[in-house]
């Protein structure tokens, strides 16, 4: 049997998206349950898929359905197609599956020509049906015959001016009909051959540039950005025109069936009296408030009011309408869920909630947890019209607006001094946390989605923008260079860290708000998830705000961040460059007092709930001033005669230990576990540390769960050794306090030989966390300081990645890993508790992924809690 | 039933070292045999190991046990334990199933006192019972009761000069029966108590001796180095005496049954007349050499000849033998295999092959692949006297004399000029090679045995140590310190590659030899193994040697040393600091006919066999100054006024490509195929030189079978993006040249993520061959450039690892994503060829572990093939 190409609308419902595309399938549910329709039939997007395998012809049968489904709108209208006396006119509009900017849009009143038009001139008023056709050549010559609409306008234009009128709707039939008669000069300029004037051509042309129109260069261009099939194919709606320019009683509008902004549970649209669609688009005119549109036409407002609450109750959302109103009387053109901000999106799954609409559940899947994400820093202003200098990679959402500064001690003077400052680095490191601390925000012109300046703002809940190659930074001379501008420090720049856009001057903002209703949401979310929510969080006041975003625990406490403080990290590059284990020992001394007070407030502040504390990780040399800086120093001063000098000795001194120190790959070199494992003295300091602050909390009265993380473990013997050096110390500590701590000891995996060993691992482990930023980069052998400005942009770009491994857990390669850690794992060690505590952790899709993979928690960064909170509920939904 | 702990001789055989011990076993197997064996018993290793658990403890049984086997051997002597008439003498021999120093030795003539003593000197005079009791309270003394062996030698040194001669077997009676007296009396001091008389207590006290040696600390020490477990323990052997010392018709000896250090087909060994066994080893009299016995105690040479060809048909292998004579009568005390050196091993098993003895299989088992490595080497003559300075890592095998130079601009001038150099470095780079090559080996402080001096110094048969930190390098005075000593440009040093020891001035060598055995070898391994042996080689000279080695192709050719070439360096800066492509094409250009010339000279060398050829691989900026040195030349120009100049600007332009280029894990960086996918013209370049060197060669007659390895892919997408790349230059080179060369592109699975996705992989690929250094790296997170100075060592050292994973393939993690790899790949493309081409391709361990993979073959540098070959037999055999 052939393929059928035609529906009518009778025949569908809003199931059949994909054959009759999102306009026809709505239109045919309206039809459906009875909503006022005027009738039509919808061309499939199969055959517009077959129009363009055949290059560019109908298939067989095709045109046959058209007609007879054309006969048989005749039939049902009372009109016929090209009838001088009582002429069928029709719309033609497409409509694919997904909505798509660059289609062919609307061609309304088709079917007129000089002797229908007369027809229904004398039905209706010759003055309308001049206008109507005037309206249906220049519609149909610009979408169709792909002439300028402005060709057209200047026609136009030039007729009002010479009739000393305002708008078109003033103009008289006489100027109607010189405007039409040059409308179709011009068309025959533009195409050779006279204006079509058979209805049949005319429907025909239509449908075949709605299908040409899917394979412009626009279409395709958006198809491939946005993942669309080239196959989907869009779809054709014929429909019998209504006419909102018929009379005083008559209009068009569109509404949204609650406020798209805010949420409220209002009408809110807007409409044209004596107007067609393309008029409340033009912009000519100015339409009016829906709710006017009481006091204009009160019947056809009671109508409208009645459809809206009739389509939410079908639709059980907010929806966006078209209308148009005949003489008072309603008709609908097109309904879809409404686009609402994520303001609105958390108040009206609430509010269906609490109108019985909707079930909680189906509230979690209606608001996004990007939606939440919004919800939670502040933004720049939609109206905000500043020069955009540069676009970055959007590391972490917010906005800020501050005067450049290009070091960190400066931005740390100026920011103490209630100046607002943004640091401009090339790229961040440990020893700028200072100035990064007491920036609105951060840009850099290197790095990646998780490198230092990423990991740290994204950590703070600061805005922050990486990667922005367009800036050309001299520290030296204290310039930027971007865009043809050059900027100096004082120069004020803004940056939108959830855009990656740098703007120059000060802009407007938006503040952030997490209501009421969020917090219903989440609170909800909570119900649902079984994925327990963690935090990654190095400070006291980091701890306190992911515990009032909700965190369970903390994931991960890097102890480091702790070590670069301005007044330990002297004792730090003591006890790295000590000579002797005596000389570390003392130095560690002298750092432990420092560790326990740390301790002391984040285990505090998390009184009663898990505190995950990783030793230290980082490769000792990042302590030490820069080789290649120090080197510049040493040879400068051995220039000026400086060799004898005291000067002279230390820095070459220093030069020699960061030189010894320095490694080719830094990630893959001395550090994590093989430090604790080679300096033991450093972990047992570090643990020490915990359990005085611990017994010092017991003591006081307040309930704490320390647990102990040994990073980069990649082999059960280190994780043995580590846990044996850790229990000692928790064994002394008990001994010289009295107290009584639960030992906890657990590992990272975050290289690919802990995964493929998690069962020789496991024994020794308390828990695991999947520290999966590491775990990507060993997978991929990407190193994520350098892939991201080197080659992985390009590889995004060219879809070699779909997807940044470092933003979406890779699931087809580390997600492997996983899997395996997990199982093997749990297989020696059932009751064993996983997590993860990468970037990954407060990602949704990845938070998907944890918990299909069963882990029992994700550790995000303390912003992203509430969406992890949502994400982990949604993926329980999906279950 | 009681577990048995005492063996008579008869009672076992060979095969029960476990309980036995080897000594043990092989009295039993000799006794078993007919051979003349003197009669006795073992206390197994299970008594040992339950004695050591009961707390040193003969556990219930085995004393009973003791005493039936010495009535036994009572009764069988005709002798009696203690009996003043005719006592038993015996012998009491520790032995463990694997031979150990740190064990207590040898206790003779146990059960004399004054009154048997008096007995046996009543059969075969006093003066020789004199003499075996004396011997025997020194050896108690010594090994039982822990006296120092020098206070007894000064009693006997004294009573040598009193009676003013010079052999023990020159004093008298009287002089004997003082030195007995006097060596009581020392006893009695040092113990606190009268020497054991009762012989009954002589033998528990010895057994207890050997059974409590087990647990010395040396032994203990020993066991942990050679992991050796510890509940193994040792046997005890008891044997009736027979005496060397009783005639001059008597004497001892120990003899191999051919020459160890040639491997020559005649008896080899040392005895001495009228002695005791210790006198042989005690080094007071000059043993003769075997062969004089003929003269001397003709009959007793005809019963040695006669059992040694007994026992190699025996035991099918070259014994190691010790006898004693009694009165012309043979007696055999021990035998062993014999161990031999590596020159030896391959003929004694060729040779035994030929004698019909072995099969070839045997022979391949006999030869170590460590063995062939010896062979092919030069090394240091063991007589060499010179001072050690200091040791590093043995990291490519063979010895080097010459004078010391710093850089490699010296030792290529130096060579050039036919003088012998060590390049002495603290690291090398890759633009260091042109010095290496003319150097006689290289020398650096840091770095590991994959480093990269190792890995260039083994490609090419050089001798080089690295990782040898004693040596404090200072390149700016050009001086050295090592151990005290300051040494500078110009002083001669030697460095022994296979052993890491590195001398003072020049040692004498031994050259290597290859000889028609050892070929004999390797042909019967060919026969026999499945895994097919590759090299990896950059130049048509080691092409040409890997085939001489028996090399079956080139598995691995690295493109990139071509680029390093003193002639194309600056072309290749220029290609890589071009600011347009064009630019890059232009200086890519310029470099297509010298790698043309490079493939062409490999193709030919190789002819009719399959080269491998690796598409450029590291970081481009490894071909850049270091970011360093340019950073203070510039600092230095700068401060000296040269802002305005020329060489100024060139050098900080160049200062800041290089900083744009330089990476923070240069690893885990741009390199490998995200370098051709960015820039496709390099790999364009590259597979058209190949090609073109193909075409050229086949219409010269040349057979040629290139194949493009593409590398660091790590998903499916690089692959198959780099082969549609490959393909379109391939058929465009067809076109122009009208050759036909087979295309075949494949990928190396060097990070983690290529195994695991490599079921998606396989179908772009025509082969796999696992990069396991990058692989190793990935998978542990290990940087080999510094893990092996900064923790691999110490983790090694404390066991945390057994084996260096650079060196020996961990089959543990690694090895799980090997296998994952060939699985995966063949369930999708059965017939998928599959290779190795990491440094572990030569090693014999891993090489098992490719065989047992299902690997096609493996790929070495071309030193290691011939013991590559030999390995896969081996692993063959083991199958």
């Amino acid at each position: 049997m052939a393929e059928k190409y035609v529906y009518r609308f009778e025949e569908g419902s809003k199931d059949d998206r994909a054959r009759l595309g999102g306009k026809g399938a709505n239109l045919a549910e309206m039809t459906r349950v009875g909503l006022p329709v005027p009738p039509g039939f919808t061309v499939t997007a199969t055959a517009c898929n077959a129009y363009n395998r055949l290059g560019r012809e109908f298939p067989a049968g095709l045109e046959d359905d058209v007609w007879k489904e054309v006969a048989a709108l005749e039939e049902r209208a009372g009109k016929r197609f090209g009838d001088p006396q009582n002429p069928l006119l029709v719309s033609v509009r497409s409509g694919a599956a997904v909505s798509m900017p660059g289609m062919m849009d609307t061609v309304l009143n088709l079917g007129l020509n000089p002797k229908t038009r007369e027809g229904l001139g004398a039905r209706a008023g010759r003055r309308f049906a001049l206008d109507c056709h005037r309206r249906f050549i220049q519609m149909f010559g610009n979408v169709v015959l792909h002439m300028e609409h402005s060709a057209f306008e200047e026609i136009l234009y030039a007729a009002r001016e010479q009739a000393g009128v305002k708008h078109d709707h003033q103009l008289g039939e006489q100027e109607l009909e010189e405007i039409i008669a040059r409308y179709l000069q011009i068309v025959e300029r533009h195409t050779g051959r006279a204006f079509p004037e058979d209805p049949k051509e005319q429907l025909t042309l239509a449908v075949r540039a709605v299908f040409d129109s899917w394979e412009n260069p626009r279409a395709k261009v958006y198809r491939r950005i946005n993942q669309i099939p080239d196959d989907l194919g869009t779809a054709v709606n014929v429909q019998a025109m209504v006419f909102g320019n018929l009379s005083p009683q008559s209009g068009t509008g569109v509404l949204f069936t609650r406020n798209p902004n805010t949420g409220e549970h209002v009408l809110y649209g807007e409409y044209l009296t004596q107007a067609q669609g393309e008029d409340v688009v033009a912009g000519i005119r100015t339409p009016k408030e829906i709710a006017v549109l009481k006091d204009d036409i009160p019947a056809a407002y009671a109508q409208v009011e009645k459809v809206a609450q009739l389509l939410e109750d079908h639709y059980q959302d907010m929806q966006d309408i078209e209308f148009t109103i005949e003489d008072g009387r309603l008709y609908m053109l097109q309904t879809r869920s409404g686009k609402r901000s994520a303001r609105a999106a958390v108040k009206i799954a609430v509010d269906l909630v609490g109108e019985g609409r909707i079930s909680k559940q189906e509230a979690l899947r209606r608001v996004t947890p990007e939606q939440v994400d919004q919800l939670l820093h502040r933004g720049v202003d939609p109206a905000a019209q500043n020069e955009v200098l540069a676009k970055g990679l959007p590391a972490s959402p917010g906005a800020a607006s501050g005067r450049i500064v290009f070091d960190a001690d400066m931005a740390e003077r100026l920011g103490r001094m209630g100046e607002k400052v943004v640091l401009v680095r090339p790229e961040t490191a440990p020893d700028d946390i200072h100035g990064i601390v007491l920036a609105q925000g951060v840009l850099t012109s290197r790095g990646g989605m998780t490198c230092h300046a990423a990991i740290v703002a994204r950590g703070m809940g600061k805005p922050c923008i990486v990667g922005c190659e367009a800036l050309k930074i001299d520290l030296g001379r204290k310039e930027l260079q971007v865009g043809g501008r050059n900027l100096r420090e004082d120069d004020t720049i803004s940056i939108d860290g959830a855009t990656g856009r740098v703007f120059l001057g000060e802009v407007a903002m938006v503040e952030p708000e997490l209501g009421g209703e969020a917090a219903e949401i989440l609170r909800w979310a909570d119900e649902t998830r079984r994925l327990g929510v963690m935090a990654n969080a190095d400070t006291p006041e980091d701890a306190q705000k992911a515990r009032e975003f909700g965190a369970q625990g903390v994931g991960l406490c890097r102890t480091e961040h702790m070590f670069m403080q301005q007044d330990r990290l002297p004792v730090v590059q003591e006890m790295i460059l000590a000579a002797t284990e005596a000389e570390r020992r003392d130095a560690l001394g002298r750092l432990l007092p420092f560790q326990e007070s740390d301790f002391y407030g984040i285990l505090r502040a998390m009184e009663g709930l898990p505190v995950t504390i990783r030793l230290l990780d980082p490769p000792l040399h990042e302590f030490l001033p820069d080789v290649e800086e120090l080197s510049v120093e040493v040879a400068l001063l051995k220039e000026r005669g400086g060799q004898g000098g005291e000067d002279y000795r230390r820095k070459a001194d220093l030069l020699r230990q960061a030189r010894a120190l320095s490694e080719f790959n830094p990630m893959l070199g001395f550090r994590g576990c093989r430090l604790g494992l080679i300096y033991p003295e450093i972990y047992e300091m570090q643990a020490r540390a915990i359990f005085q602050a611990a017994a010092r909390l017991q003591r006081e009265g307040v309930e704490v769960h320390p647990e102990v993380m040994i990073p980069l473990v990649g082999d059960p013997k280190e994780l043995e050794i580590s846990r044996r050096l850790v229990a000692a110390v928790h064994q002394e500590v008990q001994g010289e306090t009295g107290a009584r701590i639960p030992l906890k000891v657990g590992t990272m995996l975050e290289v690919p030989r802990a995964c493929l060993l998690a069962g020789e691992i496991a024994p020794h482990a308390d828990f695991f966390s999947f520290g999966t930023n590491d775990l990507t980069q060993t997978t991929f052998g990407y190193s994520r300081d350098d892939a991201e400005g080197k080659f992985l942009t390009r590889y995004l770009e060219e879809k070699v990645l779909e997807e940044n491994p470092f933003a979406v857990l890779d699931q087809a390669g580390v997600g492997q890993l996983v899997t395996f850690g997990v199982a093997r794992g749990r297989a020696v060690k059932p009751e064993l508790k996983v997590g993860i505590c990468g970037e990954h952790g407060g990602e949704p899709k990845s938070i998907a992924f944890c918990h299909r993979t069963g882990l029992n928690y994700v550790s995000c960064s303390p912003y992203r809690v509430p969406i992890a909170r949502l994400a982990a509920a949604r993926a329980a939904l999906e279950d």
